[in-house]
């Protein structure tokens, strides 16, 4: 099945966290707790995805409060934390969902994604990814972890489903003004 | 209308904050509170638009107690924050303050972005700005967000319109001299 | 003795942290405490390394809570602080483990490192180390410090051992059954 | 006179702060509180120029507590701070120490450095400097600033006065080993 195909049956996107919504930074506190960096345009893109009606979530090996918040303020539909097996989590989302692997689209970066990977209808590897990560992934994005890289997937997926430009400004004009309107 | 042209009429200079003023990275901490880091270059040039009498704003989707702190210490005369309508807020601060849009420079990254820059005098995008930001504006600076990119806008305005490295060193130079004999 | 066969050898990894383990910087606090960012991906290389039987250690120049909090987390066998002659750590560490200085691995930076660069088995330098220690190192990572270097170095050794791609991923699949098993 | 000159002749290294010994980021506090990110090699490099008899300064146009409790820890010479005329501080010193301007060093970054640049006996400018500052400084570094520059500029000057990496590592050694002796 050929990329766009693949992009086309997407209703979830899931992602991990360290090295791909970050840059695999963890600056930790005397205390142990670890603070991490995301980035703007990915947030956005998390946007864009829910504006259209796609879904997304996050499986991610740590755990993580502030996290929690950005999820929440994302409205992103799922947050597993602290999973080592991710396959047996997107299992779960399978099974409670009702969605065929075909649907979902995961975007990682090291070993510990690989099962996901490999399972998923639509895969993504940032570009500065452990290579085994590239070469089992679908596509391989052009920004590495907390630079875009999930932005720039989402657009693919966007585009690939044909909302283009000109429609999801319209949409986000509209979110704009009804926003104003209720505030 | 050329680029020098629309650079000579600017009295006022907005920006962007996340992905502009900033590298877009924003480090949440556990409660919740989001930081970013400011470039010391970018915060030269503002002062350096106010030595010669040229005004500068925010408008900014988010809300930030450290922004509000940063923009008193620069003594910018707007700040918006937490506005997902730019647009909105720039025919607002034009009806206050009489100026035409051609007098307004704008620097932004984003597809929030996008309806301010079509609409002032004279638009940049910074480095690593969405392609349709890119598209849209008047000039592309060679500096990514949060690296000098704003400086760099505001230094090709003042150069623009006459202002070289000699005049402004002169009134940095008064100005330190001023300083001097008031503390 | 070539590459290879130095790496072949090698029971214990030990690593410097400023410019190694991170990228060189310090975040200082107003109270002096020193913030530093550590790599996820070098985290599971060292996790890695645990995982085929190998130790690892850390010989470090400053003191830090937050780095005890990491190691301790990573479940490292040797953690050294605040050590100006990190020659005498390592004829110490020998000396306690019975390990010859050939079953040994450094990684470092700057020149505080090239002492037990030129003692052990096999030593590398990040990408960004001084030229004095690339010289002395028997490999170049072409990774910088804080971006996977550390990795790199523990990988190069346990593909040089004969622990391809799909055993470490086994023995990951195995590790995460059994915690789930566990919990 | 040639470079080579100029260095032969330095006692004293001066430097600014944001944008040399940084990269320029202030992240910013919701407080206001500025935090800033210094580099390991760039401490090693003052440790090295205090080994060999040199003295070091900073004249920066901000304060901070963080950077009291570095340059305390680094143990130089003279800390300036909140300084806006820096040219003036420089004379002060002189005055003070009774060293011509040949024999003091400065690196820089932007505008507000050009005074001191254009005075004393031996200038460099961090890579990422400003334009200006890069035309009237005697040596532009091949490192942006926060990134080891000023280790760089240290390096020049200790190498051109006669200290070889051989005489400088049996100088660290002697310090580890006196350290030890100590403690």
């Amino acid at each position: 099945m050929d990329l766009k195909k693949r992009a086309g049956l997407i209703r979830l996107i899931l992602m991990d966290v360290d090295g791909t919504l970050t840059d695999g930074t963890l600056t930790v506190l005397p205390d142990g707790e670890e603070l991490k960096s995301y980035h703007v345009r990915d947030g956005m893109g998390i946007l864009m995805a829910h504006l259209v009606g796609l879904e997304t979530g996050i499986i991610t090996g740590k755990t993580s409060k502030a996290l929690e918040k950005r999820v929440s303020r994302l409205k992103m539909t799922f947050l597993f934390q602290g999973i080592l097996n991710k396959y047996a989590v997107l299992q779960k989302i399978l099974s409670e969902t009702g969605l065929s692997a075909d649907a979902v689209a995961y975007i990682g970066d090291d070993l510990g994604d690989l099962p996901v990977i490999k399972a998923v209808g639509l895969s993504a590897a940032v570009a500065d990814a452990h290579p085994l990560v590239k070469q089992h992934s679908h596509m391989i994005c052009s920004l590495p972890g907390g630079s875009g890289a999930v932005r720039e997937f989402i657009e693919f997926i966007l585009e690939t489903q044909g909302h283009d430009w000109d429609s999801i400004e319209t949409k986000l004009l509209a979110l704009q003004r009804l926003t104003d309107l209720q505030s």
